[in-house]
């Protein structure tokens, strides 16, 4: 009980519309149930000790849609209430594979009666607005009277973790009856916010296996529906309720209420009609086509190749593929970051889904495509060119409420950029470029363009930006923003001249595509020539080393316990930012400057953000330091299995289990996709005997397989016309469908000595 | 009455403990009434949409005390209010050597009656808790029936000006009524604030002249205490009510409230039984006395002569001699600013009143002291060392609630450093220093020495912090705060050594002292030499210009219309910084240096604040652009009686009132007290052909008397053994009282050409 809301997280399934947290059937005890649908939000206004210009006067925050997987259960007048009672057993699985989460359990009641109950969830894949619960009830020993409640609750009583009053009073009783009906065994709710004009309906069709003399009835209010079946059962008996949910919504001025009942209404009810076991086998068809890519075998380590499955498994559930909707940073799993959608979803998860599931990344990126009006409002609000996307939202609009920190992080405009680049480059999808990335790129190339300035030397800069370390904030020239700058306005320079109907739509000359050449090609990277060593930003290397020595192991997170004043002017990183540049643009360190950096970075880096392992592994597997990399792995790959953060009751990480698998494909893999050139450098850990991860290039599946002594390329899916052109350790590859390529592994360098972590922060070693 | 609100802060009396804005006698229409107490404040709880270590929780707001100044008349049933009816006449009248206001009105009813209404206000300056208004209605013509009530009203209604409703919801009903007395005519009202924890009381005391058959009642209630007049006045008669008030508070766990209602009953009664011309003849002494340092005379240029001696009124009447107490940005006669005191205090009012009323700069100091404990607190709390000062308070504790703006100002310690160092030099207050001044002294060098670090060339940095200009944040090497944190090192250092009972109790050890002072040695001043400029911090001077010509003149100011992620990262300055560093520490910078950069910032200084203008005006004098300097002598000078920044109605500010002064003494008068060390370099403009002015030093009273041909130098008050010693121009004078100096004026150089202000932002030209 004490991981309850925990679990709620871990156990969550999705389907990237509908979002189902694993609170117990019977909806109590809770940690913090949700049931939500992407892009489903409450609005709510933000006020300032202190206002400012163009300070967000609104947040979007995620609200509960009705709950539709409860069911509630009496026994012999005894509500089933685990916090009560005698659990002889209790059981809960998460299928990756079935894509369902079943749960077993025996309860002994305060009376003395036991019963066992057992349910099956899912969340339907294939099927977007169905989700479905298959439930039963038996007596363990003698008879039990029972009462079983299948409810369909909106308004779902959640608990207050906010300090603000103002967002609390958004999450609680968000949502006002429209109407509702019931036919049958069957109901329909349909709600509308108070502010954001969203309309919600959900259906519930249930199949009822009972014995004959089971009393039925249903009861509709405003925020419930409910069937009821009372009687008794006796040994081999059972109550069994299969509930079939179905999910819409819609704009308030959109689909009319009643219209929006019958639309869920007819799913629930196809659904049932179907059966559940159909809506089974559809599921694991449909995750059987995606762990044929997103699998990986990784022979020597079974909990973290469990943990890397799971996290692929959750963005998998994160991502649709049959609409413009976003992944926001805890998927569908929790209201953390009340739901927003941050840059960890370019940074962090669609690099992962472009190889592994790119129809899921295209749709994300389809996504911030559709709010290019609300970011060139921004801009123009903000006095900028182009388009500025927010650090935070969920309708579009930029809800961040601390600017330093939030919208100064101007780098989430060319993280969507490159993931734009990326999936092009992986994918080939010249209609996506023409239809969606090339405007994207030539928007954010605008800022970028606006945004800097030339010195009288002719170099390019960009001051005032926050990178992505936010222990520091309000900075010039970090080399993140700046590379990630140059790639996005290179990439629109390229996307300009190959879509030139997007380049005449938006009005482009070629005198800016020249200009935004030139600010590319002249981008200033701060270099300490004194230490060896990149300055993250501008003067980075020459501000004031950090007291670790003076600070105490509960300091950390460091945010909890400094001020920004001490944070942001010393040199801490809360995060990966030089290294994460290294890992995005790799060909612009030498080895030497990688092996430096990292060394240097790492003494300084405390990985109070998630955000940060994954890339620390990977550089540090670069430059050699496989154990450093491979504790770094682990803490990336465990951060919710084990709750390393103590965040996980707020939703899952995405961020960080997309970071699993990029430890895996481009730590230990060497994966880089450096100007859309597919090379491998793998080097694998002594830990590991055999290492297979698999990902999507123009619509192949490459299979490759590390062991100790070989690397092997595959196609295994292609027929011999079939070419995939990558390289191995500088060496250039062609594999094609009749001949897998394999190549012996480089033996690895001696590093040297591992670089010091911070006193006290090293990754638990492994 | 468009300018009502406007005028209710021009004509406000205070004595600095007591303050009365000028709203009408009879109460309506009004702007902002407001009846304030040095001191007296309710809390309100701060939120923010992200918190922050540290980030203050709750603020402190101004309230208003019972309003004692209210008479209403009512004429034939009608209430006296201007805004209806016929204004025949109308005249007020603040009377800077009288030190009251005066008021005549003929109003015409709407039913045709018409009645004169005289009236004089005052708050008494040797009186602390006493204020008083001598009222009197008579009849124009033919008889009038009047009702008068004189009212003392507790939480009188106010219009809400603020878009937080936490600050809206304090400033509306804050006090609960606590007992309420009445005997005779008089009264008095004892009331407590919510959460401030302080309790106040209000007595009233009436002399009334009426016709004898009149009509006379009292009433109480919880938040009115009324004595009411009813009659028929005939040509010739009058009603005169003259009501003695008397203010007084204390901690509600402090004196009870049967006891401060006593309190305030008998100094009100003893008011009253001096009568009011006993109050007007002290009143008239103790101005008397005041002016003979603070006049100035300024021939050629009437209407500025009469700014200058406004503004000298007003922060005459902003201080205090007799307790610790403070003197917030808009003394007592508003509540723009919450009533918060911020670095105008020690930064612009106290280097005036320093050399005009030397004992009310030592009180404001004495209160910086008093809150020693708090700034300990909240230097632990940030995790500094020594004591950091709020950014913005009453009570002591910070009440900032944008850090990046505020809290990093961390310039205020060397501000108040800077204040004790003057008032010690100017007076030679040797016991102030060994009571409070060393300590505020060394507690202020102890948190720069743990601020700064050495770099590995042993060059001293302050990095991280925000200097005087608001439209940079965060900079490193501000110049301003680097001189002025050098001269709060060395101060100490001194202070620590002449005080050396001070130094034990605060264990400062010898090696501290010379850590001080070797910070102090190395202090960094960035310097531009491609450009031949002090950078006003670390890189300014490269960062990208504004684009000044692609501004419009309504984007001002500017920050109502970028994002400080425009303003922050570009060549844009909204008030003197570096500029104000060469007037703070004139010896560090050379003739021609002063000239570039007054030059050079003076292109990129927008004036968007009122601090402004008198450090501008002075530097430009220093440097010979006497029209430019003249110029923004006016803009300083008129700031509120033309209201040029449209914050008028909010309360006076202070800060640009004293700079009217300072730009007199330092700018025309060219005096500078770097080190302790009197001097003057007087330079007149063309347009004032004498200008006088006096300041205090050592006790001593100095004239100076300047004209386009001669500087004049004398103390009028001493007798042969005085002595001043001081320069003039370089060369070494000593004044005694038997010996004035004269000097004649050095020809002013050539300057070549004016200065380009931003374009839209030169001074207006007078």
């Amino acid at each position: 009980m004490d991981r309850l809301d925990e679990t709620e997280s871990v156990f969550a399934l999705a389907n990237g519309w509908v979002g189902w947290r694993a609170t117990l059937d019977e909806g109590e005890p809770y940690g913090m149930p949700g049931s939500y649908l992407n892009g489903f939000h409450e609005q709510h206004e933000l006020t300032y000790p202190e206002d400012g210009y163009a300070f967000p006067e609104r947040s979007d925050t995620v609200i509960s849609a009705p709950n539709a997987a409860l069911v509630r259960l009496w026994v012999d007048g005894e509500r089933l209430d685990l916090s009560t009672g005698t659990v002889r057993r209790h059981h809960r699985e998460l299928d990756l594979r079935a894509g369902v989460l079943r749960r077993e359990t025996e309860w002994i009641s305060p009376g003395g009666r036991g019963v066992r109950i057992r349910s099956t969830r899912l969340v339907s894949l294939p099927r977007r607005p169905v989700a479905a619960v298959d439930w039963a009830v038996e007596p363990l020993d003698g008879p039990v009277r029972v009462r079983v409640c299948a409810d369909l609750l909106a308004n779902e009583r959640v608990p207050e973790r906010s300090g603000d009053p103002r967002a609390a009073s958004v999450i609680q009783d968000p949502l006002t009856a429209e109407t509702g009906r019931h036919d049958g065994l069957d109901g329909v709710l349909v709600h509308r916010t108070g502010r954001s004009g969203q309309r919600v309906a959900v259906a519930v069709a249930h199949r009822v296996e009972k014995p004959d003399a089971t009393a039925t009835a249903t009861e509709l209010t405003d925020d419930r529906f409910r069937l009821a079946l009372d009687g008794t059962l006796r040994p081999g008996e059972r109550i069994r309720v299969t509930k079939f949910a179905a999910y819409e919504c819609a704009p308030v001025d959109g689909t009319p209420a009643d219209d929006l009942a019958d639309l869920v209404v007819a799913e629930a009810e196809a659904a049932r009609a179907d059966g559940f076991d159909a809506l089974l086998d559809a599921q694991r068809a449909a995750l059987d086509a995606a762990w044929a890519t997103a699998d990986v075998e990784l022979d020597g380590d079974p909990e973290l190749e469990q943990a890397v499955r799971f996290g692929v498994f959750h963005l998998l559930q994160a991502g649709r593929a049959d609409a413009d909707h976003t992944i926001p940073a805890k998927g569908l799993t929790g209201n953390g970051y009340d739901g927003h959608v941050l840059w960890d979803t370019e940074g962090y998860v669609l690099p992962v889904l472009t190889y592994l599931a790119p129809e899921l990344a295209r749709s994300a990126l389809r996504w911030r495509h559709a709010h290019l009006p609300e970011a060139r409002e921004r801009a123009a609000e903000l006095r900028l060119t182009g388009a500025t996307f927010p650090w935070r939202t969920l309708s579009g609009r930029e809800c961040s409420g601390y600017w330093p920190a939030g919208s100064a992080g101007l780098h989430v405009n060319a993280d969507i950029a490159d993931a734009v680049l990326r999936y092009v480059a992986a994918t080939g999808d010249t209609a996506f470029l023409a239809g969606c990335g090339a405007e994207l790129l030539i928007e954010t190339a605008r800022l970028w363009h606006g945004y800097g300035h030339f010195d009288d030397a002719g170099v390019f800069h960009l001051t005032g930006v926050t990178g992505p370390d936010e222990y520091s904030a309000l900075v010039d020239d970090n080399v993140f923003t700046n590379l990630m700058a140059r790639r996005n306005l290179r990439g629109a320079a390229d996307a300009a001249q190959s879509c030139p109907e997007v380049a005449a739509r938006l009005g482009v000359e070629p005198a800016e595509v020249a200009g935004w050449r030139a600010a590319a090609d002249a981008v200033h990277v701060p270099y300490d020539r004194k230490r060896g060593v990149h300055a993250q930003s501008a003067g980075f290397t020459d501000r004031p080393e950090w007291d670790f020595a003076g600070t105490d192991a509960d300091d950390y997170p460091l945010l909890l316990h400094f001020p920004y004043l001490e944070l942001y002017r010393k040199q801490v990183v809360k995060q990966a930012d030089l290294v994460l540049a290294m890992l995005r643009s790799p060909s612009d360190f030498t080895a030497d400057e990688k092996a430096r950096n990292v060394a240097y970075y790492e003494a300084r880096t405390v990985r109070d953000s998630s955000l940060s392992a994954s890339a620390q592994a990977i550089l540090a597997a670069e430059v050699g330091h496989l154990d450093l990399a491979y504790d770094l792995f682990a803490e990336t790959a465990l951060q919710d299995l084990a709750d390393l953060g103590d965040k996980t009751a707020d939703g899952l990480h995405l961020a960080s289990l997309a970071g699993a698998w990029l430890v895996v494909a481009q730590g230990f893999g060497g994966l880089r996709d450096d100007r859309g050139v597919l090379s491998f450098e793998p080097r694998l850990p002594r830990r590991i005997t055999r290492l297979a991860f698999h990902l999507r290039w123009h619509g192949h599946r490459l299979r490759v397989t590390l062991t100790p002594d070989e690397a092997r390329y595959e196609l295994p899916d292609a027929t011999g016309d079939d070419t995939v052109e990558l390289w191995h350790h500088g060496e250039q590859l062609r594999v094609t469908g009749d001949s897998p390529v394999a190549r012996p592994m480089p033996p690895l360098p001696t590093p040297g000595p591992e670089p010091a972590s911070p006193p006290g922060r090293r990754p638990a070693r492994r």
